[in-house]
């Protein structure tokens, strides 16, 4: 199970997805799960893409067998239902690990939190890069008119 | 063959990819053909994302087998080496289709054109209407700070 907001895609997404999968073995599957606006919006930012869109494009991409929609009220909630043999957590996430271990073996889940190593480095490796590079430009208005 | 900008992926490029593909039957394989930044930006405007890295996003996409950038002098070039049996033109794509069956003739290329109809209706359905959206909202600057 990889997880995440995925709001505006970037080869480093494709890293993760790609590594979490690999995670599993050969016959693995991937399932993600998205987190949901209201999620983001407490945790991190206004999302540019709503969740609907967000999960559409993560089922688009080549590592992903299922996408969900995260709970917004408890994380665990998915992790119950799904059961995942290992939880992947991105090389750009920040969770502590040791304090989610802990949460899991409260519920008594049996999964196993692994770090995604090494970084997918690329000209604009973040959304957040994305968005303040789109702030910085200057476009012409007319384009905007058509679309 | 599928060709465009792919700057801000959206589910509508999913959509035109996965029914190209679907044009060329069971066994098909889609090579999708990226417009380099020069003709971006000389056509449309400037990408946000540079080509390298809208090339590695697109080649992430399930329905893609290959992806290539393309020329920025002769757009028939990689069209000469693909030798595709079908070129597929999105729905949103302003090509003039029997000028470019007429170029394609000239060139003894017997490519089929047809044009993707129908269209993936999503919030956000085109790299313009991200960036229009992008420019309109209103960030705290501390996110910036660590991107």
């Amino acid at each position: 199970m990889a997880t995440g907001t995925f709001d505006i895609i970037h080869p480093g997404h494709g890293y993760y997805l790609e590594e979490s999968k690999k995670l599993g073995g050969e016959a693995a599957k991937l399932v993600v799960v998205i987190a949901r606006d209201a999620t983001v919006r407490s945790k991190k930012r206004v999302p540019v893409v709503n969740e609907k869109q967000r999960l559409e494009v993560v089922k688009m991409m080549k590592p992903v067998d299922e996408a969900y929609l995260g709970s917004t009220t408890d994380m665990f909630k998915i992790v119950e239902k799904i059961k995942p043999d290992i939880i992947s957590i991105g090389p750009d996430q920040s969770f502590d690990l040791d304090k989610l271990r802990g949460e899991l073996k409260k519920r008594n889940l049996n999964s196993e939190v692994i770090k995604v190593e090494g970084y997918k480095k690329s000209d604009l490796d973040s959304s957040c890069k994305i968005i303040k590079k789109i702030k910085k430009m200057e476009f012409d208005e007319k384009i905007f008119k058509t679309c």
